[in-house]
Parts: C-alpha cells; structure tokens; sequence
C-alpha cells in the first residue's frame, strides 16, 4: 500500500504534524506503510479541549444517550470493516487475528450499548448501593452515588490490537461521560486512525469527545489532574515509568494499567491423555501461541502438567505445531501470520536466548525464518520450551517472549503447580484444565487473587468455552502484580473506573431530589389522585396511595390454604404453629398477604400502568394472625424511562397492621404507558 | 507519666530497639512521654511472617468467624478504654476529642463486625455481581468473586487519631483475611500501642495477624508484593514519597492514600442570616477549627458565602470564636486542647503566614500562646482568615494549616462557588448548607467527582447530622485528587479494597462447587425426598424438587379475583386485557401464579423449613391464560448459617408452563432449622 502520513485528531480538527515524522513498515515485507507525528502539538491544549468542551457535552447526556452513541459507532465500523482488514493485513495478522481485532472491537461497544440500556439508569448519576441509616429517627441518611469524572481519559494503546485494544477502553469511557485522547502504538496506528476517522464520520460523537494523537504524547500527562485517568496497555517496564511519572501521585491521577504477563495454564492431576481435558489443554496451548502468533497480554507462556504426563503432552504439543503454517495470510494455508515488527523479531529471538538459560527448546527454530517467508518481513516459528526444573529456573517466570513462544513444565502435586503458577506474580489469567470439581476449587482458593480472571476448560463447556485468552466486555480484564493491578471493561464495573464514588449526607429529602430516588423519610406527595391514574411522565417520585384496612380472618386463611393448596402447618395446626419459634399460633400466608395488599391497592379499570412485572427485596417482618387487619401504603420511588411508550416504576409498598407494625416491605416494580 | 521505650509487636513477640531511640513528648508541657524506635528489626521477615503465618489463619476463617475476632476487640477497648484516656491526654486532646479516637473506632470494629454478619456470607469466598452468560446454550457462563489477597497490609498512619486511625484500616482488613503491620506516627504513637496490647491480650488475633512497628519502617516497602497493600493517612508529602517508591509501580503493590485536604463548605445562596442553615454554618466551622484543635484530615479549611452575607458571617463567627477556651483539657472551663507538638505548631505558624499573604486574619493571634497556657506546649488560639479575592488568591487553595485554621471567602454566585471549590483540586469531603433541593442538585452535578464526600445539611438533618468532620464506617472515607485519590471504610467496599476480584469462567457445574451457590445448568440432584424434609446440614446445593401440573381456570382467576379485591382489567375484562401491549387477552394474576406455586411446593407438615421469610428478583416473564398449566420447580441454590440454630436457604423457583416456557422465576427465602 501507497504510505501516507498518519494525523492526529485534535481539539475539533485533522492535523499533521509538519515535520520529525518516524516510518511504520509492514510486518510483512518491511517496506513503509506510513509516517507518523506529533510535533507541534499543544497537548496541554488537548486535554483542556476534552474537559472544557467533550466534557460537558457527555455529562449533559444520560447512559442511555451515550449508550445510543456507542451502537452507532459499531455499526458503522462493522459497516465499513473492510477498509480495516485490508489495513490489517500489514500488521502480519491473520483474518482471524484481523477478526478478533475488527469485529471483537465492535463486539465490545455493542455490549457495552446494551449494557448501557439494561443495566444502567436513563439518567446521568449511577446510585451505589441502598441507603444507609445514619441516625436513630432517620432524619439523617446517607447514600452513595458514582458521577462523571469532569477529567479526560487518556488512553495508551498496545499495538496488538489496533481496534479492539481502542474501543474497549473507549466504551466505558464514553458511557461514564468522560472524553478521551487516544494514543495507539505506531507500529499499528494506521488502523486505529483509520478507525477513528470511521467513528468520527458518524457524526455521533460530541466535539471534544474523542482525540487522537499517533505521535509521541509529549509532555501530556504534566498536564493532568486529579479528575483525569491514565489508561496504559503494553509492558511493564513502559507501565511502571509512566506510573512513576511524578504527576500521578501528586496529584493522584488514576492510573490503571494492563501489563503483559506471565500467564499460566494447568493440566489437572485427574486429566489422563485418555481424557478429554488433555486433548483441550493441548489444543489450547498450541491456539494461544499462534492466533496473532502470539502477541496477545493473555497468552499461555507457561504451561504446567503433572510431571508424569510431561513427555506426553511434549509429544502432542509438537505433533501439533507441526502443522502450524507460518506466512503472509494472504496465502492459501497459512495459520500463522507474522510478528508487528522485525524489531519485535529481534526481541522474542533475544528473549527466547534468556529462556533457554532455563530450558530448552523442543519445538521450533527462532533464528531461521520459516520456509517461504519474505526475508524482510517478522516470521517466527512457534517455539516450545521444556524447562524441566522449574523451582530452580528463573527466566521462565520473569521474562516474556512477546510472540509465539511457551515454556512446558512439570509439577509434582497440586500445591506444587499452585505455588509454581504464583511465581509469575500475578496475571491477567490462568487456565485449569479439570473434571473434578475439586481441583477447581483447591485451584481456585490457592491461585485466584494472584490472577484477574481463571478459567476452568473441561468437556462440558470446551464446545462453548471462549479460550484462554480472550479478554470478554462482561468480565473484568486486568490482574494484581506483574500484570500491573489495573481492571478493565467487567460490563460496568468498567464504566466505574471514570466516575467518581461520593458518599452523600443529608435529610431523606434532599437526596431523594438528588438521586431521583424517593427514599424513606423523603416527602409523601398525596396527588388527590390515585398513582395509578398517573402517566410515566405525570407522575412524580414521591406520589404516594394508602390503602383502606381489611381485616384477615381464620376464614380467609382456610379458605386461601384449601384454594391454593398450601397447607402449611403454620396457617392450619395451631399448637403446631406455636411450636413454630417464628409464629406465635396460626398465622396467615405471605403470598395471601401480598394477594390482599393487591386487592387493596389496584385500580381495576385501564390505565396507564400496563402489568405489574416483577417484585423485589420482599421481606416479611411481622406475622398476621387471624384477625389482625392490613393496610398498604405504595409510594412512587423510581422511575426510568424504557423507550418512547414505556417507562418502568418501583413502589416502595409498605403494609402495615392495625398497631402500625410493619408487616412486609417490597419494591413492586410495574410497567407504564408514557 | 514516666516516660517508657514503646515496644514493637513482631513475628509474635513483643519487641525493644536496643538503640536508636527517638524521645515523643507531651503535647502539653513538652516533657518526654516516651522514646521509640524500631533499630534492628527485619522488616522482610515481619512480612514474610505475616504472608505465611497470619494470612493462612486468617483464611482459614469465614467472614463471620472475622466478624466474632472484630467484636472481641471492640468489647476489650471499651472494657479497657480508660487506660487509652489518659494516655490520650498527653496528646493534647480533650475528651471529646479522645472519645471520637477511642469509642469511636471501638465502634468502627463494632459496624465491621455487624455488617461482616449481616452484609458477608459465612464463607471465605465473596461472590460479586450475576453470573454471565457467556454462550448460547448456557455450558459456559461466568461469575466474578473476590477471594483475600495473600499478602500483608501496611497501615501507616497519622497522628491525630491514633486508636481510631488504626481501627477503621484495621477492621476492613482482617474481615477481608488479610493480616496487617500497623505503623503509627511517632507523635501519639503510645496511644497505638496500648490499644495494641489490648487487642493482642484478648488472645482472639491469629498468630500473625497483627504486628506493629512503633519507629520507623526501615526497608519494609522493598520487600512489597503484588499481593500487598499499603494504606497510608497523613501528608501529601508523605503519601506522594511512599507513592512514588519504585516498588510500588514495578510490584504493582495497592496503594491507597488519604491525605490531607482542602475541604470546604459551602453557605448556600438560600441561607440567609434569618434561617436556620445560617446558624448552622456558623457552628459546625467553629465545632471543625476547634475538635482536636483542628487537626482532623476533614476539617473545614476553606468557607464559602455569598458576597453579601461575608461581613455578617464573619460577625458571627468571631463572635462564637470569641467564647472557645484554649488551654489543658484537665483545666474546668477548656473547650480545646492543645496541638500535637511545638513542631506542629511551628508548622501551623509558618503556613497561617503563607496564608495571610492572601488573606487577613479576622480572628486570633497564631503568634501569641493563649492565655494561661504552659509556654512549653503546643497551644494556639484558632485563627480565622478572610480572603476577599478567592480567584487571584494561591496559597488558600493550596496550602493546608493543619490546626484551628480557616479562610472565609466570597462567592458571587453558584456556579462561582462551584468553582471556588474545585479549586482545592479534590477533598476528602465538602459540606453545603441549604434548604434548597435544587441548590443541592446543582452543587452535587457541579462539584461531587471532586470529593469523597458531601454533605449536605439543613434544618431538617441538622439534629441528627454527625457532621462535615465525622468519617462514617458506612461511609466511603476519602477523595480524589488532593485528597490521594484512596477510598477507605464504605462498608463492606472497604473489605473489598484487601481482596482480588477475580472472573470466573467455566461450566456452571464447576462454577457451582467452586462459588457455593447452585447456579442453572449446574447439576440438579433429586434426592428422592421433598428437600424441605431436609436439614440445614444435610441439605445439599442441587437438591430440587419438581412438582406435578395444576392448571389455572377461568374460574380461578375470577374467584381470586374477587376473593382477594384485585379485579384488575386485564384479568376480568377480555376486551381490555387485549388493548393491553403484553397480554393476549385475560390472564391469571400474578400473586396467583405465586400462591399456586407455593400450594405445589409447599410440604404441610412441621419439618426442617421453618418460614418462607421473603423473596427476591420476582419477574413474570411470560402471561398465564386461562388453560394454561403451570408447574414449579425448587433447587436449592445457596445456604448461610445464621447461628447454631438457624440458617438461611435460598432456594431457585422457576415456574413454567405446559409448553415449557418459563412464566416466572424469583429466589425464595426461607429458614431453616440445622
């Protein structure tokens, strides 16, 4: 492809940087496929653009708007993925690889739409957990409530994927109301500027929202502050110098960060080769060396088995790498495509040579290029390891080969393989390869909290198990120690890393008006008109209903058991029901209660509440005895709007008996015409 | 009192520097309190102590059993609190103040120690979230849990409350299962230590998971790991030194930083000299200068009026100012003590001067000890400054007097002060005083993402509010920015701050045994005998029952109709229930389908289920027409023991229909006998 000069996107406009450019070659012929460049940009600038105009423009959004925008954005990368694959294909993946990369990427938003629409409120404050009861009378509460960070997010991309690597980071991004600068890794930025240049044409994205910079970041982060968030994918050693960049701990910029690390997989000590999950377990390796020939943060790089079974799996591992083609991907066969850079090359050979002070290759020949690759280009054979004293090496659980390379190593039992898998010191993930539940779970309790994410493979999920190594928007991406304790995506526990938790304290009153959120304690509206008569839009939080009283008789008890069929002794056997430590003789059903309260509180004739769908947090408090009589309060407590005819309400519901005990509490959740 | 080398606790004995030793003195005469030191320690060996002693015990723990620890030490501080009084005393605190310290962090292990019942499952393992589906037919679905670190905690902290200080990091990390190093600051440090022997003799702490260190911390932060946190309270200059040590970014070690900040409040433009707030505003900065003579990491520094009411506030506030009592707290008639050390009140001095080069003091002489005060303490009279250019002024905003320091300013208008308060560039917490819902709105929008906390108060909270200084264990404690950016207490989110979230992924079988909870598509064991004939104890997770057929008659849906009074249209009128978007004509009631449901269930006789004690996440999911047959089926799903009676069952209740589609699914609470 003809090279061209890549641009930065900044402050509202497309500029090139008019000198001190750098070349990016093909991974495939070495030739040049672009320049790239940040002179003259005023960065300090950028990040005042994004806060000052991005910013608000998101903020004044709800999740739904923002997720809205989202959806637009994949559908119009998957509208236009072509133009990315052809760039792709000169980063030396394959369609595959390019797949993941494009169509995950895209993938990743549409999630994060859906979630946005499902799982988050039509609003722009995210309400934390329940309210929290600070004082005897309840006049003073406290609720917790995530906000947008009035910051930028400054994004620093692996080259690995161009795509992906952008936009799931720039999803939750977006949907916390926060806007972005993006910076990808030149060797692969022509695709994500491209990919840009695909979300901006949308015309969706609020100005200011996103920025690219495919240059050098300059001085950026000297001008970051403490509502702002370094987002950092790539290794350690650039991690731990931006970390350490003084500006972050003076003013405590957030700083999450996602290294490459020492990633490890386990054959059970009950997986024979006569088992399934040994057959999955070599599949799963030789795929995690060669999909993006190894260049993934996720990749197995040590591969742990009974020590038993090591020749075993060497063997099956090699018969499989055989068949590996290593190529351009634009040839008939090939299965593995090549490294991002002969830079690149040069540092898996480099690497390969340190762990080889450890072990010993048993696969795989990293200084000759594969038969029939350009000469010019970053091939590698896949390279297999066998380090057979794992205690006593040292480079196998320190130093990673970036590329298709994976050490073998044998361990004696399973606190052994537990104690081996921790001297990586912490992953973004590990594999375990069982049927017996109870590896998993010794597994588990050893090896968890030194891994982000552990994945249990075995013949009953392998048809449907996404692998190894494949970071998924609904679960958190990230891990403690040498994967540089950072978390990411986790659906939206990922929107929460560019918010704000505050702890609000105040009457119930005043946070209800904050939280939109009617809380106990927060004023009673009585409209003059039952709540039910009201639209989504007419009502207000806080518009309340109280119920007539009806007495519950032995009768009605009988009567409910007979018809419904529960008999419980509770309601029918009155020497039985006192020996009951709960109740104090007979007492009548919840769900003849919740039938009752129903009956009291529904207004028959059509209106705008539709159904009633659901409840929730139903608790039964005090029980009913015969002849006690109920009444139930409802109270409009929160709303959110679905769509342009439905919106959805929660009452608080209230029954009460004729002391003024509470007798049950529940949400009713119900559905209303607009 | 005689003056004594503080000892250190390590590795499971008590400990004396042989040389080295620092003197602390007493805030009130100067006079040598005690010596400290921590010479010849080895600091890795207390870590390694702590990770392979203190750790393993305190996971082998459940939450409640950490729970039942946390109790025991509470009960002991409180039996034993005079002792810590009259230590207290020398550092310069009044009673008052010492209680906030010791009775109120013997209540923060108390709250730890009832939400670690009430809020934690009796296990070891915490589940976070859902499960996610993660494939199309279900064999492959995730789960996120959190499970302890297996590292050690390092708890440096400040001065100014030397019990409580302890306690609030204390308490979150042993529920977590995490042992801890405590490090007090020098100057009160014999406080710490006291209150460490106390909770050390109640011989309830594992071998391990307490040690202390009463000098300095050596070389200890070398020997950090990935799966070790540091917790620190105290300067900025500090946090950002710890920060900034390179085994921080290259480990990934948790850091989590509360510093001193810049806290404001906020007169809203609401409040004027004739409503309450005004009053109240006046008090609480007079009651923020004055408790612990202001050095509290939430005290007010910064006050914020409408420009109009400046003159009137600042009238008031000398006015109150005037009637503070400054000398040693044994003294009849003091209202505040002492700072903590000449040094500190140096420091105070040095920095009001810095102030002042902005502002002008209204109130008190810095330079001048109060009357009748011993010249060799740390006495100061409160200082009030007033600055009426807050936009061209610096130092206001960012210079901190740890003492009985504030600066009044003007603002001009809402979004002014706004503005004025971000300009502290991130506070542990900020208080507005208004009556004004929309007020609160607008400065909660406006300023929340700039600090931990906000409160927000009024006549009607006032009574009950615990105040703008008050860190509440429900409460998040800490904030972004200037504030370090760390987050602290939160109720069970500070337990979860000492533990790694991890993802889950496998088949819901392996996910089930490993997580405790049954989860669909996990298998299902029919027991041979209905499960509510079981005991706590032998109840297994799986264990399901499956009921026979019973079909819902127009008759039925019209005699529970008019039995219960719930004649709703769309079960009565078939025209309506038509017109209705999601119903096909009548259908049966909701509360129906639940009392028939439960008649399908329900086994009659007195057994091991004592009492269906509420539900949760009810949602109907598909219409019942007359005709239709439902059934239900019953899995036990999750079991917590309460006590030795009782325990919790939380049972999976999916009712379908003839055609197997499922009409509702909810999660039934009940009781059980062990």
């Amino acid at each position: 492809m003809t090279s061209r000069i890549l641009q930065n996107y900044v402050s509202g406009g497309w500029y090139t940087a008019p000198s001190g450019l750098s070349p990016v070659v093909s991974a495939l012929d070495g030739t040049e496929v672009a320049q790239i460049g940040s002179g003259g940009l005023d960065f300090g600038a950028m990040a005042a653009y994004a806060r000052t105009t991005g910013g608000p423009a998101l903020r004044a959004l709800t999740f739904h708007e923002r997720a809205k925008i989202l959806r637009g954005l994949a559908d119009a990368i998957i509208a236009r993925k072509e133009e990315l694959y052809t760039l792709s294909a000169h980063t030396g993946a394959t369609r595959t690889d390019s797949w993941i990369d494009i169509e995950g990427g895209a993938a990743t938003l549409f999630t994060y739409a859906s979630k946005g629409r499902r799982e988050l409120p039509n609003a722009r404050i995210l309400v934390d957990g329940p309210v929290e009861g600070l004082s005897k009378r309840g006049s003073f509460v406290g609720q917790h409530v995530y906000t947008s960070l009035q910051g930028v997010a400054v994004h620093i991309n692996a080259f690995n994927f161009p795509v992906w690597g952008m936009l799931e980071k720039l999803g939750p991004t977006l949907l916390a109301g926060v806007p972005a600068i993006v910076k990808p890794a030149s060797a692969s930025a022509y695709v994500t500027e491209q990919c840009v240049r695909i979300m901006l044409e949308t015309g969706l994205l609020p100005k200011g929202a996103l920025q690219l910079i495919t240059g050098s970041t300059g001085d950026l982060l000297d001008h970051l502050t403490g509502q702002d968030v370094v987002s950092f994918t790539g290794s350690a050693a650039t991690a731990q110098k931006l970390q350490n960049h003084p500006v972050i701990a003076r003013e405590s910029v957030r700083f999450v960060a996602e290294r490459d690390s020492l990633n490890a997989t386990l054959l059970g000590p009950d997986a024979t080769p006569e088992t399934p999950e040994f057959d999955l377990f070599v599949k799963e390796i030789v795929r995690e060396m060669t999909v993006k020939a190894g260049q993934k943060c996720t990749a197995i790089r040590r591969a742990f088995v009974p020590s038993e079974l090591i020749d075993a799996v060497q063997e099956a591992l090699c018969a499989r790498l055989a068949k590996v083609v290593v190529g351009d991907p634009a040839q008939e066969g090939v299965t593995m495509g090549a490294l991002i850079s002969t830079a690149q090359l040069r540092d898996v050979r480099e690497t390969i040579a340190q762990l080889a002070e450890d072990a010993r290759i048993v696969f795989g020949d990293p200084n000759t290029p594969p038969p029939g690759t350009n000469a010019n280009g970053a091939f590698i054979s896949p390279v297999l390891l066998r380090c057979d004293a794992p205690w006593t090496a040292k480079n196998v659980h320190e130093r990673e080969a970036f590329g298709a390379v994976s050490t073998l190593m044998p361990y004696t039992d399973l606190n052994d393989a537990i104690a081996l898998c921790q001297r990586g010191a912490g992953s973004l993930v590990m594999s375990l390869f069982t049927h017996d539940p109870e590896v998993a779970v010794t597994v588990v309790e050893g090896a968890a909290s030194f891994h982000g994410r552990v994945l249990i493979n075995d013949r009953d999920c392998a048809k449907e198990s996404t692998g190894h190594g494949s970071p998924l928007p609904a679960l958190v991406h990230g891990g403690p120690g040498r994967a540089g304790g950072g978390e990411e995506m986790g659906g939206i526990r990922g929107v929460k890393h560019y918010m704000q938790r505050t702890a609000l304290q105040g009457s119930p009153g005043t946070l209800s008006a904050i939280t939109n959120r009617w809380m106990n304690g927060a004023p009673v509206v009585e409209a003059g008109v039952h709540p039910f008569r009201r639209t989504f839009a007419e009502l207000a939080l806080g518009e309340s209903f109280t119920s007539g009283q009806r007495v519950i008789t032995l009768d009605d008890i009988e009567h409910f058991a007979h018809f419904t069929g529960d008999t419980f002794y509770a309601h029918m056997d009155e020497a039985a029901a006192a020996a009951n430590p709960f109740f104090p003789g007979r007492v009548a059903h919840g769900y003849l209660i919740l039938s009752f309260a129903a009956g009291l509180f529904v207004d028959p004739a059509p209106g705008p509440v539709l159904a009633n769908y659901g409840l929730e947090n139903l608790r039964f408090i005090k029980p009913v005895s015969p002849g006690d009589a109920i009444k139930v309060r409802l109270t409009a407590k929160a709303k959110n709007q679905r769509n342009a005819e439905y919106g959805e309400v929660t009452w608080d519901a209230l029954v009460t008996n004729q002391d003024g005990d509470t007798v049950a509490t529940y949400d009713l959740l119900t559905m209303n015409a607009l």
